[in-house]
């Protein structure tokens, strides 16, 4: 009989599954009909394309061996040899959960920034895109920041469920993908076309896998895990109240679009921290983060024209931010006795607040970077236009790839 | 490690919470659809409004301390100085666990009766009719229901699931709501306006949701929970065919919008004696939940000229009475020990029964009252029309609130 | 307390009650938008008319006694004197938990076939259809694979999850009613009606609930119930990889109706291995269903004049052939001990897969043979024409039935 934390654990794989078609629908709400199958076409496409890889090759280069703390090796090439019934190192789940847990955090990852280029690259771009970007980005994240033989989890660097590997991962592949992939054309979206039903039912399924992303991060249905399970309803909480009284403040209006940003938000911000922190530093750390992006997206982006099609860096990268830096101000030892040096605000000093800005740094400029490179010998490979104007696709679906 | 009691515990949480969005879509599904944005925004929006009311005062007022058997104190507010990883008494749960849960109730009520209002009244008049009435009248209902030392407890009032706390409350709050907060012109929905993909997604989501509704409402995964398990599978799929069936006669037709209205009636009626009943009895009782609501809502309601805006006095109301008042027909110490004396027609004679009919005319009366005070006293403060019509709001759901 | 399989067993009965909604849903996505209602409610309907049934005689037909090997008796009718609360042998669940799992496919696989009548007969004759079905076919093919004293599982058959019990019998009895219970007018509809995000969305709720419904028949979370999540993730994958090259190939397109496709075909696949093979097997039976099914829908059915309106023989019934055939070829002891005679790629002669074939071949033609004197004596008694041009229906789903 396998232990109970696997029931747990079954469950939270479950639960990260339905953020993929969650993402999908939640970008479909915001732009124009027409475009709206193939977003969600291509992003459910990930589950082929990433779940193979990651069975090939994706979970040995994250977790199995390692290079320089950057990296591991293909020696359990398609888990050859590897067992699938044993415990995972320290925890009471068996292999085989482990590596779905984390498949299932490998696809959903390229879904976030996908938004970006799904309605305006061609679907043979966005596989070879995702694939590349799965060997060069994706996977020295995981290792370095989760894999105990990474060199920034040596350090000592806090990323409970993926502030850095995954959210300012895909808040930062999105800025390159909409700066430097697509052509800067005036977007035509002009704030009518979104379908708030599919905002809302995007944010329903984000909201509710989260609670598998963030908890499940635990390995074991811990106190450390409930308490995850509480901040990644508090933190959201407090983000939708404060992007809602931003609204009513300075639009006179609420959106669902926009409470529904501000919740995105308040999971991102909360998800490195959600197992470290307490409930009312939750509550801060929601209402930071949507303020954050709030600013970002209706200020800052104009400001320093930045293109950011979809926000997704404006929700993603900036609240990922807000969230790792917050996690160096309130992460504490009385929640979680993994945390070895306590946040700023929790008398620790500067120690780990200056580890989380490190990472932050660090992974900003690796993910730039690498995905500025990834893009450019793209370019030169499909020597398309940045535009969409040749792809055709039709009210079914079809995309011509 | 956590209790196995935990695991399905958190299980629930999450299907409560499901129920949310469900009912939005589900009432969305009967308006006109230049309304169902403004209805799915402000139900959504209530996971903020009353997720902090009841992280801040809610549970604290509605299960911690007790002033005369009526309602809490606020000692604890913020959950300040309470234990959040200890166990709630009787159980296996921690504290977090057991505040989550409630946590949803308190999200999903107000839900149910704002589908009377929501596309009728300004968003600032919604949330400050919620917070009013969670003060006065949802945390006082939790704790004499609920709450060890409530006073409806104490005499041995059994309600496993909230057929009093929530669905006699919400259907009659939307009574009020219905006749004294809106406008009684003519109501515009003339059938044709539904849309039946929603309805039915609502349902789902209101049924899965149901099964943690019900069965976490054992706090356990015992005997009894599964029970309740099965039951909220018999009641509805009785009910189900109950209204199908009365449609066909009376109606010559069955309609999506009829056999999902009898599975709600069911799971309403079936929801206070849950873990209480034999599953004969669980068919019976969604028998007559289903049977009692088509009679209200297609007869009494138009011979009794009652404004019921979406049926929900109808369904909630209707069906919350039958299915409290059959509790004490049905209740068996042979399904649940904590039954001290059997219901009617388990041989126990009347003292369930008389304690459930004065249970269902209390709350009945308390509800309806406090209710009417709070619009009345809403209406002076709003001087707003009881119309809606300078309320815009547009096609992507910004609503000028 | 209960056991934790119970935890587990309750989360998988949840997740094969979404199959039933996500099929009508999927069904709905590939039809013209106005006899969408009339799928939908049709499908829902099966909670009320088939939970009722196997609540009455349904179960103890199928599991409880013996007759011939071929099906069980009505002592335990209406459950009555059968315990609730006492383990299901050989497991460490309720006898209440295996007939709530086991109601769910006996309400799902009806949904399977719907589809190739909803739109086309009265909900009359359906609901006449299915119950005559669950008698004569689906309690039967329970009885004889799944109930221990049944001749095929005596005999040695291998059907983890419902190879021969749900999917052949679905498509088998799908292509009898495309073929003699509906005119063969010209399908009306060319491609351009259909609804990816229903598609999409159905796809989702299946793909998740068959987590459940693989996993979920180890009775327990055993290390073959996590094989079985594992390999119900795997084949999909490759099939959905499948189906696109081949669509991509030779349309020169990649369509969501074509993923989509692919994924339900892998899902059917795997479905009676799932627990009995390996990773590398999964991937090779998700892409020969994907392909077979392919061959079939793309080419046979054309040159073989079959009617199979929705491809539901030549996805269900096609790929539940090839998914039962191949576990005589891969099915193992290395990963279930259940398993007597290895697959004949395993080492294990022709032994296994020649029973395989035995079992395909007899249900094939057992429930082809039942389905057509159903349809022929159904025909006689409505006396109705087959085509669907008498009945009414509107845009609301108000069937006149």
């Amino acid at each position: 009989m396998e232990s109970m934390d696997s029931a747990f654990m079954i469950l939270s794989v479950l639960l990260v599954w339905v953020m993929t078609p969650g993402i999908a629908i939640y970008y479909g709400g915001f732009i124009p009909a027409k475009d709206r199958t193939k977003m969600l076409l291509e992003i459910f496409l990930m589950f082929g394309v990433v779940g193979l890889l990651w069975f090939t090759i994706g979970y040995p280069l994250s977790f199995l061996g390692n290079n320089f703390g950057i990296i591991g090796d293909i020696k359990h090439i398609f888990l050859g040899g590897y067992s699938l019934t044993a415990l995972y190192p320290n925890t009471k789940i068996s292999n085989s959960i482990f590596i779905l847990f984390q498949m299932m955090f490998a696809i959903l990852t390229p879904g976030l920034f996908l938004g970006s280029i799904a309605s305006k690259k061609s679907t043979k771009y966005i596989v070879a895109f995702v694939a590349i970007w799965s060997l060069l980005v994706y996977y020295p994240m995981v290792h370095m920041v989760w894999s105990s033989t990474g060199f920034l989890a040596k350090l000592g660097v806090l990323d409970f469920a993926g502030g850095t590997v995954i959210h300012i991962d895909a808040g930062v592949t999105a800025l390159i993908l909409s700066t430097f992939a697509v052509s800067k054309h005036k977007e035509t979206d002009d704030g009518t076309h979104g379908n708030a039903f599919w905002v809302l039912l995007g944010t329903v399924l984000l909201w509710i896998g989260w609670y598998g992303f963030n908890a499940g991060s635990a390995l074991a249905l811990s106190a450390q895990g409930i308490q995850a399970f509480f901040t990644t309803t508090m933190a959201p909480v407090a983000a939708m109240i404060t992007y809602a009284l931003l609204e009513d403040h300075f639009k006179k209006q609420i959106s669902m679009n926009g409470i529904c940003t501000g919740v995105i938000c308040g999971l991102v911000g909360i998800t490195p921290a959600t197992g470290f922190v307490t409930l009312p530093a939750s509550l801060i750390i929601g209402l930071i983060s949507a303020a954050g992006s709030y600013l970002f997206i209706n200020v800052l982006k104009q400001k320093w024209h930045v293109h950011d099609y979809l926000d997704i860096f404006g929700s993603h990268g900036v609240s990922g931010i807000i969230g790792s830096l917050a996690t160096g101000l309130f992460a504490t030892k009385s929640i979680n006795p993994a945390v070895v040096n306590n946040g700023l605000l929790e008398g620790g000093g500067f120690k780990q607040f200056g580890l989380q800005a490190f990472a932050v740094v660090f992974a900003f400029a690796f993910i730039f970077v690498m995905n500025f490179i990834i893009v450019k010998v793209l370019k030169k490979v499909f020597k398309e236009s940045s535009s969409r104007s040749h792809i055709h696709h039709d009210v079914l679906g079809h995309v011509h790839a």
